[in-house]
């Protein structure tokens, strides 16, 4: 069980948590619990460290930022204990949970659950920290914001567990976002490349990370709501699992899932660039130099051997990439640059596309039929993004969830 | 070097502590430091721990309430590297600080250096957190509140540290209190002996465990304000060190080092219990297995069999003491109990007095000058304490500072 920053956010959702732990506990399962800081304690901590040194080093960032963490599951384990259940504590060094040295960012190599296995056979609830490890050198590490869904993916594969429940402030996967359209579902079960698109398309349910660890070791994975008491039934959540699961089940898989959208990226057309061999390289070489990530990309038909490029970068990353691309200017020889921040990425996910034709034929004849032009597309095996206008996006999300057959009745 | 909470209160101040560790470090110096929780941070945790669980697990709440002073490093170990110092923090698990299991109120047993030698050998200020260490079964322990001063005496044991200097919110160990009489002096020097007694009666500059610790390593320790700034000298706070360092000094040792006084005891009055062999223990029995420390004790003359017993306990005692009394009335034979509440203990401190005859002479004298009565009295090598109504305590502090010679010019 996984329960991040809200969750625990103060000493009566502490006791919360510990009611919801209680009840699996009634169940006949053993548990390892890991939990994030309160909600706020990192951000001040993070805030103590830009205050006290711009320039940081970032073993030193980790062991600041890797206390809040530790408070919660001393807690958390009071909290049980209280209700009678027999519970402690292990820090990331008392495990240990390996990590590389890569602090801020570290990576997961190893979790030791002996101790943990030992603390469950003798009848204790485990708690760990999430977002916190320790490194080859034996110093204290983290994960990077949001890596306590991967540290509990982290732990569940370690110890096989049968499943990892993320609690979290929403009570399930949806087919899209209900602020968008009321008619949207809550799905009983989603595939692991399905939530990874929807977790890298800026549904943040899900930390991406953590789904990729779910689909690598097979844990299968529960989202659901802390706040919400499901009205008796055992799995209230969404499971989020392998493709063949789903088909052993004999649900009926839908062709598409869902409908995602995000607003995260602004579009950058370079006018009259030199249409010959090299040119791409030269525009994205220095881009990728700058670890700036590129997403979409088009080029236009040639004229008079020359040619626009059109592509997507992160908002965040914007005044770098115009920097950069003015830098190679010289080399690239390009007319102009034109910038559109108006822009969304609407996508429709789902792993039945690799064997239906015409999802994508769909999708087009929705928006046209909407009057809303496509700027640039791009498709994987399971997704098809389109970037349209940003004052679109509603319109065109509400459009194809109906297009697809995803409205609940 | 020690810096407690108020000295780490906030970022500026922790860039204050960064500046006196610079200082150190150009003056040559390989430096250690030890340091608190940012001050109210430990409070804060302290209450989590209360509000969730009013019978806590000690393991548990070493977990959380620890975390204080492991920010502190962090950040400090930052604002050390701003200043272009080498510096890196080290946990008591990463040491070990080895405690023994009694958490919450652990011992220290032995601190591993190998890690902050081989680190001051490469250039870097080592910064180790106050408070806590690590059990033998590999838990989290911490020492109890104002534990810091014993982890930074230890610590300067383990390294063998040719001075361990305790920053502090005043400016160094006074003869007596500076808001009774503005004659009171800092003393450049004192003995363990001496701070013990003055520790013990209230004078709360040092931790008595620190002063134990010290005196039993020969640890020369250093009292100075983190607020203000020495004018140039090198030894601005008082040294408490050894008897023979003193004297090879060859310093004019005054008779008296200091006055203290401390309002914490009441005054309890058993009457009429019989004056037979055994009653004392009848008495005193029940308080000690009741864990309640009994301090100054006197037994009347005997008139007709019967005796009156007079003692003082800790204010918070009282209740407690008062119950156990009541509850063995039975066995000890009393007639009645008079609580005095209104009672100050005032003493005088120094090890001259071990080799000068009359010095509890003068003390009698000049308080029996100024109509002050005196109930109780008692002594030490080193001491002589007495009970008087605490209306007199500023009276008498000011009369004996003036007796002993210890007002300044």
């Amino acid at each position: 069980m996984k329960f991040g920053g809200t969750s625990v956010a103060d000493i009566d959702r502490i006791h919360n948590v510990a009611r919801k732990v209680q009840k699996e506990v009634a169940a006949g399962h053993e548990v390892a619990v890991v939990v994030s800081a309160m909600s706020g304690v990192t951000n001040q901590l993070v805030d103590y460290v830009g205050k006290i040194s711009p320039l940081y080093d970032a073993r030193e960032y980790d062991v600041v930022v890797s206390t809040g963490e530790q408070v919660t599951t001393g807690l958390l384990a009071l909290a049980l204990q209280q209700l009678g259940i027999g519970a402690r504590s292990f820090q990331s060094w008392q495990l240990p949970i390996r990590t590389d040295s890569a602090h801020g960012r570290a990576r997961i190599a190893e979790i030791g659950t002996e101790g943990i296995v030992r603390a469950m056979h003798a009848g204790e609830v485990c708690i760990v920290p999430g977002f916190q490890g320790v490194s080859e050198e034996g110093r204290t590490t983290t994960l990077g914001r949001g890596g306590s869904d991967t540290s509990a993916v982290a732990l569940a594969a370690a110890l096989r567990a049968d499943r990892c429940d993320i609690y979290t402030d929403v009570d399930g996967v949806y087919t899209t976002d209900p602020r968008i359209t009321s008619r949207a579902r809550k799905l009983a079960m989603v595939t692991y490349e399905e939530m990874l698109e929807m977790a890298s398309l800026g549904s943040k349910v899900l930390q991406t990370r953590s789904v990729e660890l779910a689909m690598n070791h097979r844990v299968p994975v529960q989202v659901l709501s802390s706040f919400e008491e499901a009205a008796g039934s055992a799995l209230p959540g969404t499971m989020v699992v392998d493709e063949e699961e789903i088909m052993a089940k004999g649900l009926e898989q839908s062709v598409v899932s869902g409908i995602a959208y995000a607003k995260d990226d602004v579009k950058i057309t370079v006018d009259g660039v030199a249409d010959r061999p090299g040119v791409a390289a030269a525009l994205f070489g220095p881009l990728a130099a700058a670890n700036i990530n590129v997403d979409m990309i088009v080029q236009n038909v040639s004229h008079d051997k020359r040619t626009d490029i059109t592509f997507t970068v992160g908002r965040a990353d914007l005044p770098r990439a115009q920097a950069e691309l003015e830098k190679a200017r010289g080399v690239i020889g390009f007319e102009g640059l034109k910038i559109d921040p108006d822009v969304a990425k609407v996508s429709v996910i789902g792993v039945g596309m690799r064997s239906h034709a015409g999802v994508a034929l769909i999708m087009f004849e929705t928006l046209a039929a909407k009057g809303i032009n496509i700027e640039v597309i791009s498709t994987s095996e399971i997704k098809i993004s389109v970037l349209i206008g940003a004052e679109y996006t509603e319109l065109a999300v509400r459009a194809l969830h109906s297009a697809y057959g995803l409205d609940s009745a």
